[in-house]
This record gives structure tokens, C-alpha cells and sequence, in this order.
């Protein structure tokens, strides 16, 4: 079994940390650039039997299965800080929410060194059953990762063996995810001063409730296809309303852009008159529409 | 009973209308500005055996329980066009999704003129089944509206005696549902010319399937309080994303904004180190913040 060095310790890297612990791995290690001012990242260490190291240089020379578990802004310094000390003996999973753009440019850099350059995406909040924990993977080595933990189970699925294709789908995921915790956000500053936030969302689960997601998303595209302007143009009246209120209607203006472009650019003209379309049908004519104006 | 005239007779007029005839309503005419170039307008008119009328002033004559169902960019307009005719005789019924202000502003034109106006909030998608149509009503006559429709039994809610009460909560539904529309959208746009449509719609599923809507907002919303930095800078990365993939990151960059808001106004820093809060706790923070900024 290899040895497995986090570099970032913070709350993804000690739960999967203590996830491989129990699963009876032993020998982890950890190098975090905060470990020396933050109890926390102390205590988190000492409760996962995980041993903290001094450099980044430490964690390269103890570990050769680096798990990069940084906050994403950070995720490029990180692999600078240990790239001068990491070779053909290393591998490098790197499960940061960062864009393809970034993971493809690190990759490169830790590729030139030799190194196994994963593009790992984790697709729930992390939690220590690492068997209950969905993650892509995509690189050349992406279908080496599971034998990498010998027999401790991992819940992998190989995208491709591309770098950035596994961050594409969880980004996407993750604008659905935090796009509608803004949304929340915008709703709720101008609901619960109003004493409605109860009664809104009440509402909402009454008309939606019985839907999936993945079909309320089908059936919203399929209604926007339909009568996507009258829709659009209420976004611009709830947007004057949270002005009423109080609110700048951040998300509101967004999503009066995002709806009425297609419009402005006759979707809604394609599917006049005729049956409601299937949702499949209506993204083969959205993304033409935008597909036309990229230069 | 009184005489329903529809103004505006789009889908919902006409929706509505056929409810009211198969609940044993008769004489109900309409008025609507397309009437003459629209065979849909006609044709609907004829199914719902509802009389089209000529001018706005025929039907205020006709009928003393005006519906406005209009396309909401023209529910000021369409009240302009009927108020010289209206008098203490009308009920007004303003269930266009317009913002609060829109409908007091009519509304004080309309009382000026001695007509019952009502702030009607129309909570789904009108269906011809008006038992299962609910509607929140508010205004001083708000809770006259299920006498004025006698026998036919409608699910009406009183908001309060206060135009645009009903139009508020609403807008905060809408604001949800559009809000929605949108990132789906914008979620779409990216996922499905690199087809990963399907994988990101059963990631959410997978990890969210099993709360209701208002379980998740409120699992967001707690989330955000906590980990709210984080998450925001997550959408920053979603914003670059999507710019690689060719979309134009409208939503990502709005959610970002929204979801920074607070955590520059320090939201976080009140729930650090304690319990997790509950999201009513958040949301007093999150409103107070926003509070302190008011001119």
C-alpha cells in the first residue's frame, strides 16, 4: 500500500483521512500551511492519527500519494509549493473544485515532472464512508486510482482520461448546487422580513413537490420553450419587486438576462404551434442559438 | 350572481374561463385587445363559449366582475384602458404577476373611482379546475371575492386587506420558479454539448433526492452560514468554467455576488466555532446586515 500525505488539512482532508483510518490505513500524513497558527488543523490531526509535517518538501519526501485538499483558491500554489519535490514516484489527486482550465495547467506542469496527474471530483459533501463518497476521475492514470488504495473501497468512476473532464461535470454540479443556495439567499432577505418565507416555500413544495429534480429541470425547460418571454418578463417584474423591498435584485436580473436571450434569439418562435417539446429538444436548439455566436 | 368579463383572454383567461362555465357559470364575455388579428383569441373564446366584446367599454357594461389576465409588461394599461368606464358597481380582479407596487398604484386609481379592487396572487399554474387553483387575495374587499363568485367554489386564501400583499409573495414564488428556469439554463447551456446533461441532473438527485424543496433550502441556507466563503469562491471557479466551455457565466457571476454579500459583511464570523445554526437564526443575521445598509 502507498503511503498517502494530504497536502491541506482542513475539513475534506480530515474527514477522508479519518475515512481511510478506519478502513485500516495507517501511516497518513499531512502538511497544511495554517497547521503551525491553527489548533483547529492540530486537533483535526491528533483526532485522525494523521501526522503533521513541517514542509511541504516533508510531505513529498514521507508520502507518494498526494491528496490535494486545499481551499480552491489555492489549489495552483499548493502544487507549485510541492512540485519541486515530487517525481515519477508520486501520484497527485487533486480533488479541489478548480475550473478544467486550471487542473489542465497544473497537470501539465506536474506531467513534465513525471508525475500521475488525477482530476478527481467529489460529488457530495465529503464524508469519512469513503464507500458512500461518488468521485470521478479523469487523467491518463484515472483507472490506476482504486488499486493506488489497494483494498480500501473507494467509490470511483473513471470519466475519461482527460484532465479537466471530471471537474467540467462536477462545476456544472456545483452551479446548480450554490446557484440555488444565492437564490435562497435573494428569496429569503426579502421574505423573512416580510413574515412570507414559510408561506413561499410552502408554495412552491405544493406546485413542485411531487417532481424529481431531474424532472422539475426537464419541465422547466420544456415550459420555458413554450412561453419562455411571459416568463422572462415577470423575472423583470420580481426584480422592480425586490427593489420595492429593499433587495438588489442580483439573481433576479441574471436570470431576466439568462431567460430572455434565448428569446430575444426566437427560441420560443421554433416551438410555436406546435406539440410540447421534449426537453432534449429544446437544449439541440438553445445551444445551437449559441453555438452561432461564438467567434 | 354577477357577470364575469374577462380582460385579457390569453391561457389563463381562458383556462379560468372554462372552469367557471363548467362549474355552471353563464354569460361570461371578454374583451381582448388581439381579439380581431388572433384566431387563438377566437378560437378560445369559442370553446369557452365566453362572447368576445369590441371595445373595453362593452365590457365593462356587461359585466360587473372584471378578471385582468393580461401579459404582465401591460397590467397598467390594460387598467387605463377600462377605468373611464368602471364605477362602485365593478369588482376589480388583478391576477396579473405583477410587482406590489404595480397593483397599488392601479389600485388607488380604481378606488378613486369607488371600483372593489383585488390583489389576486395566482399559485400554480392556472388550471381549469379552480377548486385546485389556489389563490391568495388581498385588499379591503378581499375577503368579498368568494361571495362575488356565489356557488362556484374557488380556493382563495386572504392575505390581508392590503393591495399587494398577495403580489409580494408572488413575486418571492416566481423569483424561485423563473429564478430556477434560469440556471437550468444557464446549467444546460455548458452540460449538454459536452454530454454530461444527465450525469449532473443525477448527481443533484443523488445527493439531494430525498429532501423536499423546503428542506433543502433551509440545509442551504444553514450551509451557507458555515461554509458560505467557500462556496462562494466555488462560483468564482463556475464562472471560469463556463466562460471555457463558450457560455456566458450570467448566473454563476450573480451568485457569486449574492453569496459573497454576506460573507464580506462578516455573516460567517457569527456562527464560527459554535453550533449549527438553524436557518431562521441565519436568516435574523443575513436581514440585519442588509438592514444596517438601508438609506
Amino acid at each position: 500500500m502507498r503511503t498517502v500525505g494530504f497536502l491541506g488539512f482542513g475539513e475534506a482532508g480530515s474527514t477522508m483521512a479519518r475515512g481511510l483510518r478506519s478502513a485500516g490505513m495507517s501511516g497518513i500524513v499531512a502538511y497544511d500551511v495554517a497547521s503551525e497558527d491553527s489548533p483547529l488543523v492540530r486537533r483535526r490531526a491528533a483526532e485522525a492519527g494523521v501526522e503533521l509535517l513541517a514542509r511541504p518538501q516533508d510531505l513529498c519526501q514521507r508520502a507518494d500519494l498526494l491528496v490535494s485538499a486545499v481551499v480552491c483558491t489555492e489549489a495552483a500554489a499548493a502544487a507549485s509549493s510541492v512540485a519541486p519535490h515530487l517525481d515519477a514516484r508520486h501520484a497527485y489527486l487533486d480533488i479541489n473544485s478548480v475550473a478544467p482550465a486550471v487542473k489542465r495547467a497544473i497537470g501539465v506542469d506536474l506531467a513534465s515532472r513525471a508525475v500521475s496527474y488525477v482530476d478527481v471530483a467529489v460529488m457530495t459533501n465529503v464524508t469519512s464512508d469513503l464507500t458512500a463518497l461518488p468521485m470521478l476521475v479523469a487523467g491518463p492514470e484515472a483507472s490506476e486510482v482504486q488499486s493506488w488504495f489497494a483494498d480500501v473501497p473507494l467509490h470511483v468512476t473513471v470519466v475519461s482520461s482527460t484532465v479537466g473532464d471530471a471537474s467540467r461535470i462536477k462545476m456544472l454540479r456545483s452551479l446548480f448546487v450554490k446557484g440555488l443556495e444565492a437564490l435562497c439567499l435573494e428569496v429569503m432577505l426579502a421574505a423573512y422580513p416580510n413574515g412570507v418565507h414559510e408561506r413561499v416555500l410552502s408554495s412552491f413544495e405544493e406546485t413542485f413537490g411531487a417532481y424529481s429534480f431531474p424532472e422539475l429541470v426537464r419541465h422547466l425547460i420544456e415550459r420555458h420553450a413554450v412561453h419562455g418571454e411571459r416568463r422572462a418578463n415577470e423575472l423583470h417584474e420580481v426584480a422592480n419587486a425586490l427593489r420595492e423591498m429593499g433587495v438588489e435584485p442580483m439573481l433576479a436580473e441574471a436570470a431576466y438576462e439568462r431567460a430572455s436571450w434565448d428569446v430575444r434569439r426566437g427560441l420560443q418562435a421554433s416551438f410555436a404551434g406546435g406539440e410540447d417539446p421534449e426537453w432534449t429538444e429544446v437544449l439541440e436548439v438553445l445551444c445551437g442559438l449559441a453555438s452561432e455566436e461564438r467567434p
